[in-house]
Order: structure tokens, then sequence, then C-alpha cells
């Protein structure tokens, strides 16, 4: 069993021009939850006045809380192997266990925001960093060091509270800067380590531009594999290029078995300027489950749940699986 | 040097509603050529009563016959290898030589086609089957094993005017039926030898459905090379649900050098029931060209290709490469 992790409630909508209500991102929370989606990373407890689309991160926490009681733990039922394709288990995947119940995460940008998230009883977490200290800069004005000293104050502090909590700590630009250019391999590993090293329950390794090939990624997933174990590591892709699925195919052939997505391609802007948004959890799902990879998640369930928000920001379907399932 | 083989004009255009100009067609085949690319099917000699958008097929032949000239033999420079991305040659891939001169190409259905396409000298022609019985019966009203007898005719009497020329034989729903279900990699393969026996130059493979994923595609090509040269075979994937460049990866770690695309991912509607275009020839460029495998043509170039295409079919551009080229 792979694990997806839904990022569109967070890293769909925090680039938006148009701010989501708080009742819309809770009902698009509640349809991936109904898909079978159990990892979620809900918003980020940044400063309203950086992001204020994400300003309501507080106030969605507590009826969050109740979702999670009604969705609680569930059983995954695996089905049936199809014959006509080679499962991916027995070409030595291991199958780790899937999340039962509810898991929501918040991203958190610094102190302050660990101290808002605590307060509404956030108990997993993610930090956020770059392999390339010209972005890091840019993004969160602080270079790469700058910000694993802020994280590991933060995680500390988060430990201390919620010592059964859980850490994500993410590597963006991990193959290119768009200031810098290629980054190589040796320099997200050493990122990626340091993120380890301070506790990072997982790294999430992202493609922020959407410009890898798989050759890539099978180069640095063999690096990163030799420094961390590979249940501890995530992929980030953006599909800009169309490369995303390809590049989780190549990842999980290497082993890797956990992946980010966002309902509905939600993230960047398909039809402005700058394009790129998340690879769609839809295609993802669509790859895995075709491929004999059971997810857990109903794809004409999922396909529906971003439709609500996709029509507040006046976007239309594009991702491909979820176009393909509604059209059927 | 892999080869692409572009569809757009054919593929692309058969199924839409709006019919293109003629002088449309031919500016945009123009500015294919422009991009680099050299091999192009271009029109189909089905009947116009069927097919009335490419019911002008014998027209647009003279004045291709002008563009191939003044697109004539070309230098094709292969561009320096970058180090950042480890090279698909040096992993063992062969390097054919890539068309020098444009190459145009037209489907025949029939031997009134085969008349009408002779008398203005197309002299690479196209014959289209499928791995499904039922998919044949609906599609041109022939079980398999009739197309391949009709198909045994009119090759040879193209042979017999033009014993130079070059023939392709299409497979479609290699993968997947929308009658049958899944079809059987032996029956793929089945029939594909079959065309190889009467004599085609190339095989290409399609899914037409666009639903495989690259475990198919291996289990299917690992086949398929032990009955048929892989020169000799070619890839035709849609990106129905976001496959395709995944597909290309998979098909291209087996050795397979030639795929199909349409440039903008004209095919299909992206935006109307049973969606599913090719796969832009934008997204395989971007693709192969990171890989380090030089396709020689220009990707800026190409996006501005489909546009007033796009523009009279009344689409947005959708096609993630192009978009991402023309935003930059």
């Amino acid at each position: 069993m792979v694990r997806i992790i839904e990022v569109g409630p967070r890293d769909g909508l925090q680039n938006e021009a148009a701010s989501i209500p708080t009742t819309s991102k809770l009902a698009f929370v509640r349809a991936l939850l109904e898909s079978g989606l159990r990892e979620i990373e809900v918003t980020s407890f940044v400063s309203p006045k950086w992001v204020p689309q994400l300003g309501d991160a507080a106030e969605l926490w507590p009826p969050l809380a109740e979702l999670a009681r009604e969705f609680g733990p569930r059983s995954v039922p695996v089905p049936p192997s199809d014959p006509a394709v080679k499962s991916w288990e027995s070409e030595g995947g291991e199958t780790p266990a899937l999340a039962d119940e509810p898991l929501f995460s918040a991203l958190i940008p610094n102190a302050k925001g660990l101290e808002r998230a605590l307060e509404v009883g956030v108990r997993r977490i993610a930090v956020f960093t770059a392999a390339s200290d010209s972005f890091t800069r840019k993004n969160i004005n602080m270079t790469i060091d700058e910000s694993l000293a802020v994280f590991q104050d933060v995680i500390a502090a988060f430990r201390s509270v919620e010592p059964n909590g859980w850490v994500r700590g993410y590597v963006s630009t991990a193959f290119e800067c768009p200031l810098e250019g290629r980054v190589l391999p040796s320099e997200t590993v050493r990122v990626a380590s340091r993120l380890a090293a301070l506790g990072c329950d997982e790294i999430s390794i992202g493609d922020t531009l959407g410009v890898a090939a798989p050759t890539e990624v099978r180069a640095l997933t063999r690096l990163l594999v030799s420094h961390i174990p590979k249940p501890q590591l995530a992929y980030h892709f953006h599909d800009t290029r169309g490369t995303a699925i390809a590049n989780v195919a190549e990842a999980l052939e290497q082993g890797i078995m956990a992946f980010d997505s966002s309902a509905g391609g939600l993230g960047g802007c398909p039809y402005a300027p700058g394009a790129g948004g998340n690879v769609a959890t839809e295609d993802v799902v669509y790859f895995l489950e075709r491929t004999g990879v059971p997810t857990g998640i109903d794809l004409r369930t999922l396909a529906q749940a971003s439709l609500p928000i996709l029509e507040q920001l006046g976007r239309p379907v594009s991702a491909k699986a979820q176009r393909a399932v509604l059209s059927a």
C-alpha cells in the first residue's frame, strides 16, 4: 500500500488570489475523506498578513477534530489483484500500514505559528526549507542553515508539548531552483539529511518547478536512500511539464512509498503565466491502481471532491484522470 | 536520437466538429516543420463522406511537396550533453538516423483511398487495424482478419507503384478495448506480427483509450520485441489519464525509439465527454530533451505551432509543456 498525502487544501489554495470561505474548505476536506484519503495537509499557520487565504487556520481545527472522529478508524479492503497487471508488490515492495483514521497536518513557518497551532491542538506539523539558498532567501527570507536553526527550535518546542506528534520536513527546489538552475543531488541529500537529523519523521522531496525527468528522480533517489530509510521519504511532484506521473512511477520503482498530490491538480494557475500545479491526486490514484498498487481511494468520489473549489476559483477541470472519470 | 512522428494534422483533426481550411492545415504543417519535426502524418484518404474534415487530402499534396523541397535535407546539431542528467544513450540505447527531409504520410483505409493517394504521389502510407475484433467491427466495419486481407492487397498495390515507398501499420486498442475490456499482450503481438508479415516497415502500437500504466507497457514491449525488431516498433499513446509520458519513459527504457504524438495534444476533446487526446508532442519533446535524448526539435517554436488551430477549434492551451513554455 502506498500512502498519498493530499496537499490541496494547503498547497493548492495558498497562492490563489481568491479566498475560499472556511465552510467551503471544510466541505472540501469532508469530500476528500469520503473518497478514502486519510492524510491531508489542511493549512499553514503562516501569518495572515502574508497569506490571508490561509488566515483561518485556527478556526479550521475544532471542526476538523470533529471530522476526524466522524471518519474514525476504517478497515481498508485490499482489492483482489488484477492478473493482467504485474503486481508491484511481487517485485519486492514493502507494504507499510495505511492510516486508519484521518490525519490532519499543518505547515508551521516559525515559533509564532507553532504557538498558534499548539493552542488549537495540532499534532502533525510540517516545516519548509529548500535545497537552494537563493530560493529560501527569497521565499522565507532565511538561508537554509538559518531555516534549519529555526526548525530545530520549532521541533523541540513541538515535541515538548506533543511527544507523540509527527513532523514532516519539506525540501523544495530539490532538482532545480528558479534562481540558481540545476541543483546537485548531493545538495538535496545534505538538506534532507539535516532535516532527518532534526528528528523529522518524514522528508518530502519537492520538484517545485515541475521540471524533473525520471532519470533525475532515479539518480536522486538512489543517493537519498543511502542516507535516509525509504519509509521516511516522500516525493512532492508538480506536473508543470507533464513528467509528474513518470516521476512517481520511477520513484515507486526505486521503493518510495509516499507521494504528495493535490485533488484536481490544485495549486499554481494552469491558465496564467508561471503556470504549474501539484500533480493531481486523481492521476496518482489512477496510475497506482492501474499498476496494481492499492490506495484505498475511490477515484469516482475523489473526482467530485474538488469541483466546488474549482468552481469558486473559476477554474476548468484540467486534471486528466479526473476529467476522464467525470466524462465516463 | 529518438524519432517523433507528429500525427496532429491527421489524428488530431479527424474527430473535430469544426472543419479547418486547407490553408490553415498547410500553415500548421509549415509551423511543425519550422520547429524541426520531420515525420508528419498529414491526412487520411478516407471517404470525405465519412470524415469531411479530411476531405481535402488530395488538395494538400501538391503544396506539401513544395514544403518538402523548401525544408529539404537539414543537418541536425546534437546538443552538448547535460552533465546533470544521466545520458540515456550511455545506458545502451541505439541511435538510428533521424529523417533529414520532411516525410509526409497519409492513412489509407482501402483500395479506393490508395488510388486517390497514388494519383497525387503519396509515398508513405499507413493502414489501421486493432487488437480487438469488436473494435474493428465497430470502427472500420471489418474483423481484424478481414482488415488484414484488405491491407495485404493495399500494400501489394502500393508497392507495385512505389517499390521504395514506406508502410506503417497501426494496432489500436493494444491494451484495452472499449467493448471487450483488457486486451491480452499475446493478441496485440499476434496482430502486430501479422502486419509485419504483410511487409509493414513500422508497426505503431496504440493505447487508444489512454488507459495503460507503465507496467503494462513493459510487459507488452518485452513480448513484442521477441517477435518484431525494436527499430520497427513505435508507440502511440493517448494521455487521457495522465500516464502517457510515464509510458513513453518505460518504452524508451525497453529500447523503443519512435513515438507518435500530437502538437498541442490535439485529438479527442479535452473538455467534452469521452475526452482524451494524443500525448502532446511538447510533453514528449520536453521529457526526451530533459532526459538527455536529443530530438532535433525546438520546443519554443513547437509550442507556437498549434496555437492558430487551437484558436480555430475554440480550445484552450492544455498541453503542459506547451503552456509552461508559452508562459515562461
